[in-house]
């Protein structure tokens, strides 16, 4: 995606190049690591900065340890470690650990993680007893491994910010997405969440595109056999439906609400989310799904052979390098948000 | 509330002294202290559990400065402060943290912060540039005092929980206010939130008392002389429809909500909430709703003056009481969150 | 007070003016904000340094929540909060942490607290079992929420900045005070205390006055109707009596000094004293004793009404200031201290 | 492997239930839970302390997440949980983390992380620029997620105890190796090193069974073609050979030192370690070797398809059970170690 | 010194065994380790609890560097470690944390430093401009090196237990001191301070023996021949001077206070304080001194040369074998403080 | 030793002032302290890099506390402070600890301890049961006390740098010495190492010099009379050897290996160490033995009475300067151990 000359899309900044660079370099030179769940994105940002990626060497042994070795110094640097937590996870975390470790022991002046995409973000809380809040768990450790600071995109719930005592930059692809769909021009459409802890994102996804809301309900039954029942909260007959989320899997929620609409006279369908995750059969799921228009984005790496014809996938590559090159520069981010 | 022989309301525990005490004695004699911002709740814990009250002096000096000496050792003792809070809030935040500190340098064994309401919990996200997560503040400020421990009641948000890595029990009130209108056999009823962010709350509540769900709406327009408008999502026609929240502060929710049920034909109201601020006008403006009863606890103290005709405070003593004592024995209290 | 073009009164520097800026910029473009506690002050010294206070929204909801705005940003910048935690206290130390977490989370490069009363100094120890140490409490409680130094003048006793592990400033007043009063050429003075833990100080001011000191001494009895006897130790019939301390609260210690004083034949009075808190009566007491000059500063904001006809206000602006400045370019602020 | 009645193989401890119970109950209950990567020596350990493993679910969603959900309570309790970072290597790390901040969240009362193999152990040191510390951030990331303790066995460096700041028991399987070897009465014997790193308990090893030394030395060149060369130091022709290591990955340098050796007159091999990594063809290389036998331990878990004819695997759960049970009472472990 | 059977002297309590003990073992069982500075002091105080002190092995290599080894384990066991900070005092700071380390890292269940005296306390802030605080230094070393709690006995300045952040007992010799001092029956007598400072405490022993005080002030001059000058606040004439200090080092104060009190008329002479360093020729100048009788401690151990005939030395073993065994049984200490 | 005009030895840097100065000055301007412990080799540095020593006073004063007053701001500097742990050692580690304080507390920009030689380092593991792991001790009171970064040299073993979690740059002298004794063209060399654990390193050293291996092997006997006895592994008849270790203390490991080598039929001896100790008549010991040529360095300062005749000390302050200015540039170090 070529960003035009000025605004930059899915912001509300221009062009870093077309503003004076700051003249003062507080935090030392910027360096950029791509690190291996972030590969494709992470040359994207560079080739958007026209910086040259950071040099270094990946092992993993036969005995899995994962052992790296930065190929130039980044001592009194200010560096972007730009890292995924796409599949393998586990691995992706403690490559973005150990990257942290080699960072702060190589001296840099202050390291910031890039995570387009922040995995266990859905163990925020116990809503049950017994079990871990694992998103606290990874935040503890970005900050023990290093990290001064962190930048994500669309958190799954925005208080996993309060997780971290550094400061981060919280970003979000809901202005790209939406801004893409208002150009669409889509009649008679009316935004339905699949999950009632999505209804406020849901609302302004509504209230942007100046149509109606409704809502999927879940309901846990005493029914063995069918453990859940979905109701339709709202109207949706005769409409074009935009159904959203911050992130889709299986695809199972995503078909399960198509069936219910359908029964209740929804006439077409558009599918958006942040990041695109699609394990345990949910590109298939989707294949087969009438949908019109699906729209995500690059938060995680979609390969070639995952992308749809009906898929559209925004790169949030504009986005991060306008928010990294302010945060270089000491200059405000939070312009992002205003409208 | 006089607490059944055996069955403990709002909890799935039988009476503590139902069941032989443990034995050991792990963390020391237990001790209950009540602050200023739960002196009533404090001495029905007391009460229920037939313990004393810990002494203490508070003295507030004409230069605002709140003192605290114990009038009695808490050396070697499994300590309860508890402490809601309420108005004045920072003043009874400031209370909490120099009790903790006094607690801890008296050498307590475990001390355990017991805050029936945790205020600032709605400053929990950074959902616009440039603001502060206070409640994640407030969390590090209880550890730093001294807490090894937390009891709390129905955060605004679950994730509230990983602000702390010191571990807690965080209660609700939603098994005790959802018996209780499950006792009340309202017939044709149908569950309304008003706020988006509680809809998976409502969608329980809906769930257990067997009924519908609808939704409030609140939408900000460019209009700057009615900034947000409201839209009802859901069927409410004839029904009584029961609204739910987790507080109720000046009440204007409320009216607005019921303004709009009304135009779209419901027929009568109930009100049910956990915490009960009712500043700003709140119980002046809930008193002339149409509301058949309001259902509300003791997890903030509410004067005689405030209990309205229709309103049923419930209260969380048997609870706050069975899990303190079950926390002292080192017992399971999970089994509460259990259905 | 107008700043005399070379010597900043109170202090050994000349005005930052008179030397040329140093030229590195080594924490970020300063940045100063004037906190509910210190607006007048923080003004002032934003005018002595010709800069523009930052600009931000503070709204206290009504359940007496304080929000944080910030209306512009701070990455990047070396941030001066100026709050002096005047009544209300504890609403006054919640603004102060609160924006310091805003500051930190907004990615400011540097933050200090400028704290120009520090209250609940006077809890700085155990002199009895069972009580806390709140001043270290405050000091932990602003490490945590995110300041990176501190500046605050005349703190109760010096031991508190061992409270912070992070740098800081601990100004004084004294030379200030001490060179007004050399001014006022007063004859056959002596320098009073009426508190021992202030004797040190005292003997300082005498020094520098070239004069005698003499003490009053309060002591405990096992007569409950007068609890405490005074007894002065040190010559003062015929004398000009300058009672000095670091705050003045209620008066009734100044009211008790003068009429011991009197009694053993002292001639007039003048009080001096840091911070003028004058709760809990105060100011009426003052206004009523027999006292020639009261000669404080405006650490703690002092309005309109409780200046007395005898009260000279020295403001700490330039001295703040000019220690601000150094601090910002990296400079020694250690000469103030130097005689 | 059943433990003789009194004296425990490998320790010098006699069996437990050979001494009265202490009578107190310091840390709460015990509990042990087994980790994936221990699920066979921890049901072992189980067995010899007639202890029920934990309950607890562990779910592994299509996003790869690890989700854990103890079915027991476990608060107030001593709980031991049995992991060794065996493959998958990161999945094991981050369950191992996952599970600590679950049984830390449900308050038991000490937990002690019993790591049997703890991988990355070998990336200890900064041996060349730009590296991590990965054993460190290993350490410390158990600490953060809510260790108390930790247990583990023939750490590569005995310098990682030093990367913990809580206490652990660093325990040796060498007692248990070197007793069964030396009961093997190999006449002629010589004990030789792979590694100069391991020279030192080459030299425990030479000692106890009362034999010669020898090393093998791997040197770099500037030859590339064959990057390094194999010296012999020390004598072994017309002798029978104990290599020992304390782990065997790939079995390259065993087959490397096993063709000098042979090149040099030894007559015949054994071969001893205590961690059986086996990866990257290890198992094939190590079977198609002229080796008498290969004693090692289960450390780390050896499949039926890889326990080669000519291996003994010794158990280390008798060792593990009576220090964990000496732990729990708070009795000395170190008796282990003395000689 | 032969307690008494009821009474501790110098203490609130009756002694330990007229009580029945705890029944309870919270900590685990107690144990005593007596450090090289406290040698003496340590076996008096486990000679009154009927204990035998932890043995250990303590070398000091020819590189200087101390090493501990613990002849029995401490695991499980709540331990007293008795080390005061006298000469060589950087070594025996060095010993205290080197030990503390050694039973942390042997899974002590707690440990309690006892520091009956605690060097370096008059280094409690900066009076001058690039100062160390090393007090704070010390106390955040006894923290880290693995200390839970401490005891110590007349700090320089009671804030230093602020820069503790674990518990701990502050206790005082005045009692002590003054009771044996009114056991004396000195007629026509005045307490008199040499160091402003320690004004207040004076005042207590003033308070307690019922007479006057007076103070010697030490002012700076510009003279650099004479740079101080003292002069005398109070009265002394034909009056038996009790002078007051916590510690005594060259004698050079008490010296010039007895020279200036005979100037003014004092008839004789009585010197107490707790910790008898007497460095820099302290003895010889005492010894060749005016003084009727030197009343002093065993915080610090003063040999028999030291044992001038003048000076009676009262011992702090019951108080802290009093204060340990009520720590150990978790009950109240702060009765001591009471009057 | 004076420099070349380009090639530093043994670093692979070409001097400093052949290389334009980088023009930013990220961490303010450059301030070297030399310390007790560094007197001589710190000038030296400071003199390489025509930089003024920064001035401070130190006093110990008869109760032998150290105290610090720097005599100069560094307020915004990049301090320096060279510090080797060298006799008296607990005075010196004592003196490094507050000198960070008062650094850390004058506001320094950042703090690197510079330790040519860390004592305590030989304490860096638990190789029997109840002892301290006091290395690790060190690096957290030096962490605590305030520094931001470390700078050493030769660390007894590598995996010390993991005690640190703040990062530093651990140098070696093995290119200085290993430079020098290639410069010797001693023909027919041999390397020995007296002690295992440092055969690794002693590879590298016959690595560099092309030449073989061979080792003094200690063991423990039952014998009590002779508790060690000593074995050669490798060859040394009619051999050159060179003894190589990281630090000599009392020299009887020299002086028992070259007894053993002599027997074994070797013809000379040189000796290569990187620390100097020399305590417990070290000197005495090497002057009396057969020694061509002992070659150390001054990591710790060597009086002229210990330079023996045949002794040549090698200055570490080229190595130390060019690091300490391209860390204070920001730029790479790692080249240093680039071969």
């Amino acid at each position: 995606m070529t960003p035009t000359p000025h605004k930059v899309p899915g912001t509300r900044f221009t062009r870093f190049d077309d503003h004076p660079a700051a003249e003062r370099n507080l935090y030392g030179e910027i360096k950029i690591f791509c690190g291996s769940g972030s590969q494709e994105l992470g040359h994207e940002i560079c080739h958007y900065l026209d910086l040259e990626p950071g040099r270094y060497e990946r092992t993993q042994f036969s005995n899995e340890n994962i052992f790296i070795r930065l190929e130039e110094s980044v001592r009194g640097q200010d560096v972007y470690l730009i890292q995924s937590l796409t599949s393998p996870v586990s691995d992706n975390i403690m490559e973005l650990l150990i990257m942290l470790d080699t960072l702060k022991r190589d001296s840099a002046a202050r390291i910031t993680a890039v995570i387009p995409y922040l995995s266990y973000a859905r163990s925020d809380k116990k809503d049950q007893p017994r079990v871990p809040i694992t998103a606290r768990l990874i935040a503890d450790m970005i900050q023990v491994a290093g990290a001064d600071r962190y930048i994500t995109i669309d958190l799954h719930s925005g208080q996993i910010q309060g997780f971290f005592s550094i400061p981060g930059d919280v970003l979000t692809a809901y202005f790209l997405l939406s801004d893409y769909i208002a150009d669409l021009r889509i009649e008679n459409l009316v935004v339905v969440t699949t999950d009632l802890g999505f209804a406020k994102r849901g609302r302004d996804y509504a209230n942007r595109l100046n149509c109606p809301l409704a809502f999927i309900e879940k309901r846990r039954t005493d029914n063995a056999e069918q453990p859940k029942t979905l109701a339709l909260i709202g109207e949706v007959r005769d409409k074009n439906v935009l159904l959203v989320d911050d992130e889709v899997l299986t695809g199972k929620s995503v078909e399960n609400a198509i069936q219910l609409l359908q029964k209740n006279g929804a006439r077409s369908f558009y599918v958006a989310f942040t990041h695109g995750i699609l394990s345990g059969g949910g590109i298939e799921r989707l294949a087969r799904l009438p949908i019109k228009e699906i729209i995500t984005t690059n938060t995680l790496p979609i390969p070639p052979e995952k992308r749809l014809p009906n898929m559209t996938v925004l790169s949030v590559a504009p986005l991060l390098s306008e928010v990294i090159i302010r945060a270089h520069e000491g200059r405000s981010v939070g312009a992002l948000f205003d409208e």
